[in-house]
């Protein structure tokens, strides 16, 4: 298989690092052929090229299998008035491709239930696959100024069609039936003409196509105070861009340990782009202190979605799990205990993988 | 003053008539009249006259000193293929008054600290006060439908111009200034053209005219996370309608105790609204055990802001303390411990004003 690598800003480099010498060990161990190749992406790819998603870039990813990506962005690249930012690249990269669903699961290592910030009692047993749409609503409107008799007006819009909604609740009602068979669709229908449509849309698909999924509609408001005060009870959760940027950063913060949480964006075909959720970290950028295992576990899910190699993904995952059931931790999850660096926990992971 | 009371429906009725009787045990003890009216709102609006906001109930609000809302909506008015709605009202009172700004305090009481989902390590000392904008964005913006070649869509815009952002800029600074001297402001600069032109007239009124004022911007997403993590480092936080909505509902459920939560929504003149932030809750309506303390305290609110009476609102939420402190509570806030209904509640509160 043939695997782009884009390591982009920060601490991206270092964590795509670890991610492919696990891939290169998943590769002889199973006697898999893995090519590698890395490109430019974010705020590297304008200092390079001036462009944050250079054409060589959205071709190699075009002709690969499956794309890896560290993170974009920093606070050399954050100029308000620069003419580009490393986070165009993101958003672009995901319309050129298709990406419409962002995967985002978001579970409990349980021996690091205790990084949370919820009661235990909250949080344990909290396991939620969120699906957000990438490549529509309000992220990709027509957008504009208006004069305004002097009163300038800035405005964008939120779009949703019909096809767009029902691709991605039928991936989601999927989805749910691989888990517990429970979705929740959240949107805002009490005030917005699209959660409207999106509304009656995912209700229509849910009745005709998936009536052994149980379902329900939850309003984003009320969403972000359940995910807080009862975690639990989620399965698969479906909801659009804007919303699922919201919800997906808040849900990441439940188990506490937001360097564990991987995620993934799918098309309807071609390759698949898997991250860390986190983002480019500058502050620690180049020390060696990162945390490599969101990555690696992004590595695992790009297996399992794009390669069709699920026992290499449950092979990473199951010693992500020893070395951590070894007591092993990075700056950011040892809560002020002993710590490894970026590479030892690289190593880690290796030395478990069979 | 002249005071109209919007009781709505469900719990509203039974946790209004308790803010009244402390307003009028407040004008007795104080030595001022206040003259009650009541007009009706949402779903009982629409059951007598067809409408969520009958004219009549503008008209009194109009010539109202300032008002107080129970609670709308309920499963009876749920339907989606209903004509209208108990939310109409709302949404069209806040528009018909020009109540662009709603001010939602969120602190803790120090007797209910177990009461919140997260670690009391984290929420400890939490005291933020949000404003969220409340006449414009995408809430009120131009949406529809379009055929879209068979495929049916949906839009709504967003949209702010340079005059609104001052307003609920000016006011979120000047309410800084009058607490920890700090001010957070929230957007999506990275996406939206709208929170472009947000961070830019922030950005100018702040360094204009309020450069003793500490002030900072957090992106939508990172917000949703630094609210679970650190809730403490905020002072007051401004932010448009949308994400005013979703941050403020789950910076709600920090203190685990929705029903002590009072909120108020002002125009630049003319009355305001306060109104406990939950809603109608159906399911205990009728049965004397809701929670009158967060319409009690937004009566509280009503004093200072509108009516121009801090001494009188001290003394209520002094009361409020007192009977927190004297170990009363309602359901929802006992933790499985003895509890009073909401009458015995407002009778405890009334006892205790001086
Ligand atoms: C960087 C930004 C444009 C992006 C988004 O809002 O989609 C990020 O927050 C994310 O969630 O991947
Ligand atoms: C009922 C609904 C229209 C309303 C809103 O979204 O503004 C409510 O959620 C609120 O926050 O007051």
């Amino acid at each position: 298989a043939n695997i782009v690598l884009l390591p982009g800003d920060g601490i991206g480099p270092e964590i795509i690092q670890q991610a492919e010498l696990v891939l290169g060990r998943i590769a002889d161990i199973f006697g898999h052929e893995f090519e590698f190749e890395s490109h430019l992406i974010g705020g590297i790819a304008i200092d390079t090229c001036g462009d944050p998603l250079p054409q060589a870039t959205v071709d190699a990813c075009r002709a690969s299998n499956a794309i890896l990506l560290g993170a974009v962005g920093g606070p050399k690249w954050d100029d308000p008035s620069a003419k580009t930012r490393p986070e165009a690249g993101l958003l672009r990269i995901r319309k050129e491709l298709g990406l419409f669903a962002n995967l985002r699961p978001i579970r409990l290592f349980s021996q690091l239930v205790d990084a949370s910030p919820l009661k235990r009692e909250i949080i344990e047993g909290t396991d939620i696959l969120f699906l957000r749409e990438l490549t529509g609503g309000i992220y990709f409107g027509a957008s504009g100024r208006d004069d305004n008799n002097g009163d300038e007006s800035a405005y964008q819009q939120m779009v949703y069609s019909v096809s767009e909604v029902e691709r991605i609740v039928r991936l989601a009602a999927k989805a749910a039936q691989g888990r517990d068979n429970r979705l929740t669709s959240v949107d805002k229908a009490n005030v917005l003409e699209p959660s409207r449509l999106w509304r009656q849309v995912a209700a229509r698909v849910m009745t005709e196509e998936f009536p052994d999924v149980q379902y329900d509609v939850v309003l984003v408001d009320a969403m972000a105070m359940h995910l807080i005060n009862r975690p639990r009870d989620f399965d698969v959760v479906v909801t659009g861009n804007m919303f699922g940027d919201i919800l997906t950063d808040e849900a990441s913060m439940l188990p506490g340990s937001l360097g564990m949480l991987p995620s993934a964006s799918l098309g309807s075909d071609g390759p698949g782009l898997y991250e860390p959720i986190h983002g480019s970290a500058p502050d620690i950028a180049g020390k060696g202190i990162a945390n490599p295992l969101a990555t690696i576990l992004a590595a695992a899910m790009m297996l399992r979605h794009s390669l069709d190699l699920p026992a290499e993904a449950d092979a990473i995952e199951a010693a992500v799990e020893a070395v951590l059931a070894d007591g092993l931790r990075t700056a950011d999850i040892a809560r002020g205990a002993e710590s490894i660096g970026t590479e030892a926990m690289g190593n880690a992971v290796l030395q478990r993988l069979t």
